[in-house]
C-alpha cells in the first residue's frame, strides 16, 4: 500500500502528543502502510515553521483550507480547539480526506451535528473518520473493555468515572481561555468529564441515555492573564463562566447506574482519571494515575482467594503491548497516540473503520449537554 | 467517681461490639469512672442469658421497661433495631439515664425529633446523650477532623464520601428484614449513607443544608427467608422495598459541594467508607478499609516533595493512641467502641456533653429524608 | 471440662497484650473450657496489684515459684524478660502447669534446650507448652500457611522475610536494657529478627539449616538512661553492645535461599514485619503492616489476568474469622493474642499440642545463634 | 554546533530502546547540536537493513570497523552483548569518537579496565565515554539522588536494593545464551544486580567497598532452544552455569550497609528494581515498577503527619520533565534513553562528561567480581 500523507492543523500542546504518535507508530508497529508527515499547519507562520521542525514535518503551512485542499494529503489531523473543528472537519471530509479529530468533538451539539452527518457522508465514499478519546487505548483500559466485552464480570450494575484534577485550586490562577465560557464551551465537564462519559460508554459497551447535573463554580473571579493588564501590576480581574466542578450521575442502556465527578479542585490530584465498573461476576477498576495496571475482581474465584487482582498490563498478549518492551517495562501518556495512529492507519487499509467514531463523539457531546440542562433545571433529570 | 452501671438493650451483633467496648476501655484507659456492666436486656430470656454469660454482663433480662427504670443503672446503651430507639431512649432519658443510642438515630425524622427534644429536656439535669456514630472515633477520622478544625488544609473546597459494599450482589441473597421498608426505613441509605453524612458533618465541622438525590433498586426481587418458606424447597419471593445503591450530593453550611454514594452493590468492596476533603491549603483521604492511616496532602510543601502523605496512625501522640500499642501496632474495627466509652464515661464525670448529640443524629436523619424527598422528585435539589 | 485457672508471671508490655488475649477470646470464641484469670505475678507488689486491678486478674503476688506451685493453676503464662524464661518455665512444667511462653523462648541456646528438653518430659504427663509467636496468628499468616501446605503456589523456591522498625534512628535515644548484651542477648537480630524466622518456617513448614550472618551497629555510643546519670543534666553514654541491624541468609530443607532482614534503622517503617514466599506455581507476601490483607499471586491463571490479589482476610471462612465481625471490618495487633489462647485452650481440652511447640522456639534460637557464629567468622556459612 | 552523527552498533533489543531515544530527544528538548541518525550496524545484511529502515537509522552496515572509523561519525552508541563491548569501544576512542556503552560495560574485569584506561586517555582529547545505566535518569530516580545530596534525609544509615524478576520461574524455559556463563559472564547478578549496585552508588554517591555473596542456581537443567534439537521432538537439556539468584551484602564508603538481591525467580514480579535509602532525617522509597513516583519520609515533620509522601514526579520542576507533558501525564520505560541523550549531547556541547564514566561502570564491574569471588568462598567477605 501506498504511503499515508499527514496534515496536521494546530501546532498546540496537543500537536506535540499527535506528532510524537505519528513519528513513532510506524517504528513499533507493522503498519500495512508507511506515514509521511507531510505538513503541519498554524496560524503563524514562524510558529508553525517551528513546529515543522521541533516534532518531524516535512513542512509547515499557514492556511489549513489549502493544506486540506492538497492532492498530496491522505489524512487531516486536526488539533486545534474546539470552536473551529466543525469547520475544518467538515471541509476535509468533503475533500475527501480521512479526518482524525481531537477530542471534544465540538464545543456544541449543533456543530457535532453536522460533523457526524459530514462522516458518514464521507463515509459512503469509503472516506474514514474518528475522535481523539486516547485514554481508550490505554492498554489498562482497552484491556478492560475486552473483559467486560467477554462477559467475564458479568452484566455491569453499576458504574463509577472521576476525572479529578487540582490546577485551579490556586485563587491566583489567571483567567484563562479555558475559563471562559464563549471559547472553552464548558469548563472541567466538557474537558475532562467528556474523557470520563467516553471511558465509561467505551468500556461499558453501553450508552448513557438520561442524566441529572450539578455545577459549581468555586472560585469566580480571577486576575486577568499578564496580556490583558494595563501593566506588569495590573490587577484587573474577570468573571469565570465555565464550571470548576460537576458531579453528575447517568441512566446507562441496561438501566444502571452509573455516577461522575469532573473537578479541577481535587487537591492532590493531577490527572486522576478513575473508572470501576462492578457487574455480578466481578469488577475492574481503572486508574489513569496508575495506567499500567488494571484491578480485577472474580466473583466466581475460590472466596477465600478473592480480591481485587492488580494486573500490570504489560505482557505480549496484552492489548498493543506485542509492539513494545518485555513484560514490567512501563508505557507512558504519549503511547495511546501512537496506537490511535496504528488503529487508523489500519482503518484505512482494511477499510473497517477505527472507533470511536464522529456518531460516538456526537453521543458524548449529547451528554455533556443534558448534564448542562438537567443543572439548570435544578439538578432534575434530562433525557440526552 | 462511683462506678457507672451500665444496662445494655438488644443482644444483636452489635451488642457484641458495643460490650467489647465496655469491657475494654477501663483496661485500657485511665477513665474517671469504673464501669459496671450490669444487665443486657433481649427479647427471648435464653438469648439475653446467653449474651450476658459470653459478654460478661452481670444479668440479663427480658423487660427493657424495668432495665430502664432501675435505680442501679446509670447509662442505658440501645443497640436495639432502629424502629426501637425512640421509645427507649425516650423513656430512659426520662428516667434520668444517660443514653448511647446505636446510630441510625431512628427510622424517621419525626422520631429523632422526639428523640432531640427528650435529650435536650433531660441535659437540661445534667442527663448525657450520644449517637453510637463510632466510625468518628476511629483515630485516623479524628485526626482528619482535627487537622481541618486547625486550619492544615485551609478552606474546604469539595468533598467526596462514598461507602461501598457488595453483600447484596448475589441475586440469591434473601429478603432479609433490610431489605424491607417497613422495618429498616431505607436501604443503603439509611445504613451506610448515614455514616458517610455523619463523617463529612464531623470531619469538615459543617452541615449538610440541601441535597439531590437518586437511589436505586437493582435486584428488586429476592427469594424469601428460609423461616417465610412453605418447605425447604420453597421458592417463594418478595419484593425489595429498600434502595440498592444511593447517589446524592449535598451543599455544605460553605457552600462547597459534596459528592456521596452509598451501595450494597460495589463488587469486591466489603466496607470501603471512603472520604477525601479538598481544601485551598492541603487534602484529607481516609479508607475504613485501611483504618490506621490517613493520607495527607500539603499543597504548602515544596513542590518538588508535595504527595499525599501516608501516615500511621498509631503514633502516642494522636487520638486515642496513648492507651494502646507501641507505634505501628494496628487497631482494628471494635477499638471505636472502647474510644466511645471513654469518651461517653469522660462525659459523664466532666458533665462535658460527648459528641455527637441527639441533635446531630437528627440532622443526619433530616439528610436522609432529604435525599429521598429529591429522589422522588425526579432528583431535584431538596433542602434539608 | 472445668475452667483453665491462668497464672501470669511478669506485667510488663506484653502483659497488657496477653491479658486482652486471655479476657477476650472466651468472649469471642466457643472455648472447650472457661477461662479464669487468677493471679498476675510482678517483683513489685503495688505494680502487680495495679495490673491485677486494670487488667482483670483475681489476685496479684510477688513470687513467682508460689504462684507456679499453686494447686489452683493449670496454666502458667511466662511474659517477664527472656532471661528468666528457661527457670520459670522449667519450674512450671516440672510443677505439671501447662506452659505459654512469650518470645524469644530464651536468651541462649544452652537455656531453650534445657526448656525444650523438660516440655518433651511433661508431654509425656499430657501437659502443654506453646511459645508466643503471635503473629502466626495473624488470619493473613495463617491463611499463607494453609495455602502453602495445599500446593497453591507449588514448590517454594525462594523466601523474603524483613522486620523493619526506626525506633533507633535517633541518636538520642537512651541506652535501654534492650541495647546491652548482657539483657538483651542481642539486638534486632533476636527481638525481631526471630519473629521473621518463625514466619518463615511456619509458613513454609520447612526449617533453615544454615545461615550467613552480617550484624551492624550503626549508632555505637548512647545517652545513658536518667536514672544511670549523675543529675538531670548528665551527658554520661555508654557503648551500644548488640546489633541494630542484622542481615542474613537461610538455606531451608528443600535447598531454597532465604533472604532476612531485621533492622531498628529502616526510616519510616515502624513495625514493617513482610514476608514474601515465591514458589512455581504462585506467590504470597503478607505485610504486619496491612495485617488484614495478604496477596496471593497465581501463576496458573490465564496470563492475560495474572497479578497479586489482594485479598481481603476478613471473610468468615477465613483462620480466626468466624468469631469476629463481618466482612471489612478489620482485626488489629491484640486479636493474635486471643488467637493464641483460642488454639492453647483448645490443645488442653483435646490433649492435641499447639504450635509452636519449645522445640521449634529451640530451633528459632539455634538459628539466631547460628547468625552471630556466621557474623564472627566473617559472614561465612553456618550451620544451625 | 553542528549536528551529531551518530553510528549504532548492534540492532537487537536494546537498539529499538537506544533508537526511540535518539529519535525522540531533539523532539522533547532544547538539545545544543543537532542529531543524525547516520548508520547502524549488524552482522547480517538483511537485519542491519531492516532496523535502518524501522527505527528511522539513514543507512546500515556489517562492518562496525568500518563504522567506527567513519570521518562522518561522531558518536558510537553500542548495544551489542557484552562480549563485544571492550573491542569495539576502545576502537572508537582511539578512532577519536564519543562512545555511549550499553551496561554491563563487559563481562569480565579485565576488559572493564582497559576500556576505563582507553575512555581516560581519549578524555585528554576531549573525547567522552558514558556507560547506558539508563534507570538513573527516571525523573523519580534523578529527584532521588538530589535530595540525597541536598542533605534531605540526613547521614544515609542503610539501604536496600533488590531487582526481581520471574522469567525463569517455569521449568520449561530454554537454555537460552543469557543462561550460559560463557557468552553472559553471570546470570541475574550482572543482568539485573548490575543495575540495582549502580542505583546505590548513584542514588547515595558512595560506592561498594566490599561484599558478601550467596548465588544460587534454582533450576539446574533446561531444555536447549529448538535450534540446538535434533528435531521438533527432541527432548536434549543442558546446564545452567550463571546464577538465578544471588543474595549480597554491601559496604559503602561510609561504612553504612546494603542488602541486595537480584533475582528472576520472584514469582510474580516483572521488572521490580526497588531502593530503598534510610537517612537519619528521612528516607526514600524507588520502584521501577512504579516509576513516576517517589516516596519521601521527612523524620523532620511534626511527627502526627509524618508517613511516607508519594510525590508524582511529573511536576515540571522534576528532574527531565520541562520538555515532557503536563503534571500527572505519565512517562513510560523508554522516556529513560531520551534523557540519556540529552546529557550526552549536552556533554559533548560543554565538554562537561556526563556520568556514568566509565570509570564508574568498572566499579559495577569490581562489585559483581566481588560478590562472585565472596560466593566462592563460602559467603565471606570479599574486598572490591
Amino acid at each position: 500500500m501506498r504511503p499515508l500523507r499527514i496534515a496536521m492543523i494546530g501546532c498546540g500542546f496537543m500537536g506535540a502528543a499527535h506528532s510524537q504518535g505519528w513519528r513513532t507508530a510506524p517504528r513499533v508497529f507493522d503498519l500495512p502502510a508507511a506515514v509521511e508527515m507531510s505538513v503541519v499547519v498554524g496560524r503563524r507562520a514562524d510558529a508553525a515553521a517551528d513546529a515543522a521542525q521541533r516534532w518531524g514535518w516535512a513542512g509547515s503551512a499557514t492556511d489549513w483550507r489549502e493544506a486540506v485542499g492538497r492532492d498530496d494529503v491522505d489524512v487531516v489531523d486536526i488539533v486545534t480547539p474546539g470552536d473551529s473543528h466543525a469547520e475544518i472537519a467538515v471541509a476535509a471530509l468533503e475533500a475527501g480526506k480521512h479526518v482524525l479529530c481531537e477530542k471534544p468533538l465540538a464545543n456544541t451539539v449543533a456543530e457535532a451535528e453536522r460533523m457526524a452527518a459530514a462522516a458518514e457522508r464521507a463515509a459512503a465514499d469509503g472516506v474514514l473518520s474518528m475522535v481523539g478519546f486516547t485514554y481508550r487505548r490505554v492498554p489498562a483500559a482497552t484491556l478492560a473493555r475486552d473483559l467486560v466485552a467477554r462477559g467475564e464480570i458479568g452484566r455491569v450494575q453499576q458504574v463509577r468515572a472521576c476525572y479529578r484534577q487540582d490546577w485551579l485550586v490556586d485563587p491566583g490562577a489567571p483567567l484563562a481561555w479555558r475559563l471562559r465560557k464563549e471559547h472553552a464551551g464548558s469548563g472541567a465537564l466538557g474537558d475532562i468529564g467528556a474523557h470520563a462519559i467516553d471511558m465509561v460508554q467505551f468500556i461499558t459497551g453501553q450508552r448513557v441515555r438520561r442524566t441529572t447535573g450539578v455545577v459549581d463554580t468555586i472560585v469566580e473571579e480571577r486576575p486577568l492573564p499578564p496580556e490583558e493588564q494595563d501593566g506588569p501590576d495590573g490587577r484587573r480581574t474577570g468573571r469565570v463562566t465555565v464550571d470548576d466542578v460537576a458531579l453528575f450521575t447517568g441512566r446507562l442502556d441496561s438501566g444502571a447506574l452509573a455516577a461522575f465527578e469532573a473537578t479541577r479542585f481535587a487537591t492532590g490530584r493531577k490527572n486522576a482519571l478513575t473508572v470501576e465498573v462492578s457487574g455480578d461476576r466481578g469488577a475492574l477498576a481503572f486508574d489513569l494515575e496508575d495506567l499500567n495496571t488494571l484491578r480485577v475482581y472474580d466473583r466466581t474465584a475460590p472466596e477465600e482467594r478473592q480480591g481485587f487482582t492488580r494486573v500490570l498490563v504489560t505482557e505480549p498478549g496484552h492489548p498493543y503491548l506485542a509492539g513494545w518492551w518485555p513484560p514490567g517495562h512501563m508505557l507512558g501518556y504519549e503511547h495511546g497516540f501512537s496506537h490511535q495512529v496504528k488503529d487508523l492507519v489500519e482503518g484505512v487499509a482494511s477499510g473497517e473503520p477505527p472507533h470511536p467514531s464522529f456518531t460516538d463523539g456526537l453521543h458524548v457531546q449529547r451528554v455533556l449537554d443534558a448534564v448542562e440542562r438537567s443543572a439548570a433545571q435544578d439538578a432534575a433529570w434530562a433525557d440526552v
